[in-house]
């Protein structure tokens, strides 16, 4: 089997394993406990925390709250911009966790208004300061790179937009799919908060993290021990946190390299595409990620697409996996994109373990099955 | 060292690190996926699912929800108990994951009311029926062993008290002390949530469950994607959830071995400290895990005595490790202890990687090294 579906999970890094080993077999203590095998964990946990801060290119005064993961990283950061006396602003691009998360904070009485899209998949700059203009706006979530169409948003550009409409609006992006792929550095960005998963850059599941600029005052979701300076009560998942550790630094040490074999696979997806599918049609954006692909065969269902080329020992994803029991796709349609291309896109999406050969093989066999099924369903 | 903190974690299983090894390097898909790999995996999280409700002694028809440890399991259970129109009854012996969610719905505006123990360290029955008749209760949560002391309530005639009252309150009880280590069975205590936990049953970090009764609506706690039905977003860990099933299952293969030998640890103990040590005051409680044993030497404060014990390569708690930097003791101090008691305990908990030779030689020392200090000081 090739996994082209990197977006959706990643395996997990040799030297991962062996962190997360090393912890739950001779480091299994609580680190809340009193004595120094305990103590001496908590330090490793803190280590830990400034490394990725760091990576991040945070500074020194900075932190993050570790958590269980993405989801629950995006719901803890909305929680903390949602301000009664205000208006939360939520880019209608972004991955469940944080729009179905807005549409609870709405249903709860919050005000919340949703940022469009340009055709290009990127926050419409021009609805954005009219909803600045418009609202007292207190919070603002954009995703750095979107799961579903790997369209990059200038993260920078939004958040001087809105700092320069008053510094006082906290802005938060979710860095899922872009940390360890493109360039982040939260300090240039001017984010305040900033989500990252581990299991998307080869660490385990079960593990994410909310930057947090220092100043910002965050309330805790769950309520507890003291773990995380009380901001995140509940046993630290030691061997996760150390496993996300080591997977931070592995990624960023081959990361040059990754990109760049993402750049020459998807460029030799896009061009084989274009001589041996061209009934197929690929997302074309100005500015996305090295590392997805969304193709679509007008008159192909994008389940059905999937299961073709599953057959052939291609796995690859409708939409993202976190929505992929929708039948329509929400980002899709914001962009403008037609119905026949919304219900019909498939992703394709690297990491380091795909080769080009995978991509010379993978075309001719896309090509063959598409025409095939518009064959047999056009009889 | 001689690890004499079980109550705090859990060394894991081989087993279970197995079963997640596995999972990590050959099963490491994203379960919402559409591809067969994925639909195998999501199958195999219902089956963890079913295996561990029927563990609990819960029906076909019930469930339960995988969280990321007990602490989120118990934030769930409150936020689902409290309700505007009504009062939550909460025991004071509670963990902090309970006990301080309670305090927070309590500054949020709901109506909450704490549940006095005896000084046996269990919910006193009399004020639970007065508290009952008092006020509009709603919902109820009692721990089912204290982490603290090892005191164990009686779920089942608790839960029957409060539902004579009104069958429409919803029961919860903490049952991370509980499961594996008493006799377990919700149906036959009546409660209908029940919270788990994987790292105190020799499982993963990281990972925990809230058992839910059938017929119980739950409302979730985190948004995104529409993973455990919608009722707790974020990519399933499934690496945890599985080695969480394995670990129900060899804890409850080597069960009546397991409380033999502990029963047999914790009456070893208590005779030994008795004559070796009868400066020693032992807690004891009528009804007690034997898995827990809490002592104290008045004028040696906890952690005091914690750290000679470290010494001398023994691993005790002071209190739990969830309130662990806490001077004081809420829940000693509730029974109606005296205070050169609660400030001076250390608690000693076991699991089947201790021998009864670890608890002989235990014990001299422990005279020793308190005999030893309390010279020292009273110089």
């Amino acid at each position: 089997m090739v996994f082209f579906d990197n977006a959706s999970t990643t395996k997990p890094f040799e030297s991962v394993l062996q962190t997360m080993q090393q912890v739950n077999v001779e480091n299994f203590y609580n680190p809340s406990a009193l004595y120094g095998k305990s103590v001496a964990l908590s330090k490793q946990i803190e280590n830990a925390k400034k490394q990725i801060v760091s990576a991040l290119g945070g500074s020194f005064f900075d932190t993050l709250v570790f958590t269980s993961g993405a989801t629950e990283a995006n719901n803890l950061a909305l929680q903390n911009l949602a301000k009664k006396n205000g208006t939360l602003l939520v880019s209608v691009g972004e991955h469940p966790s944080v729009y179905n998360t807005a549409l609870q904070l709405k249903n709860n009485g919050f005000s919340v208004e949703f940022l469009n899209l340009t055709n290009a998949g990127v926050v419409d700059q021009k609805d954005l300061q009219d909803k600045l203009n418009s609202y007292n706006v207190v919070g603002v979530s954009f995703m750095h790179v979107s799961n579903e169409t790997g369209a990059i948003n200038n993260i920078k550009e939004l958040t001087n937009l809105v700092k320069k409409h008053n510094p006082k609006i906290l802005v938060h992006s979710d860095g899922v799919q872009a940390f360890a792929k493109i360039p982040v550095n939260v300090t240039s960005l001017g984010v305040d908060l900033y989500t990252i998963s581990a299991h998307k850059i080869h660490g385990p599941k079960g593990m994410g993290a909310l930057f947090v600029k220092k100043g910002i005052n965050l309330k805790p979701a769950l309520f507890g021990g003291e773990q995380e300076k009380s901001l995140r009560a509940g046993t630290e998942n030691t061997a996760a946190i150390l496993g996300f550790e080591t997977a931070v630094v592995q990624s960023l040490k081959q990361y040059k390299q990754d990109v760049a074999l993402a750049t020459d696979l998807k460029q030799a997806l896009i061009q084989e595409l274009q001589t041996q599918a061209p009934f197929a049609n690929v997302l074309s954006l100005p500015n996305s990620s090295p590392f997805i692909v969304v193709v679509s065969v007008s008159g192909i269902k994008s389940e059905t697409l999937l299961h073709l080329l599953e057959q052939h020992g291609y796995l690859v994803a409708n939409g993202s996996a976190c929505s992929s029991r929708f039948s329509d796709n929400r980002i899709l349609t914001a962009m403008g994109l037609d119905k026949t291309l919304t219900t019909a896109s498939i992703r394709i999406s690297f990491d380091a373990n795909n080769t080009k050969q995978q991509v010379l093989e993978f075309v001719p066999i896309f090509a063959k099955v598409a025409q095939d099924y518009l064959k047999l369903i056009r009889k």
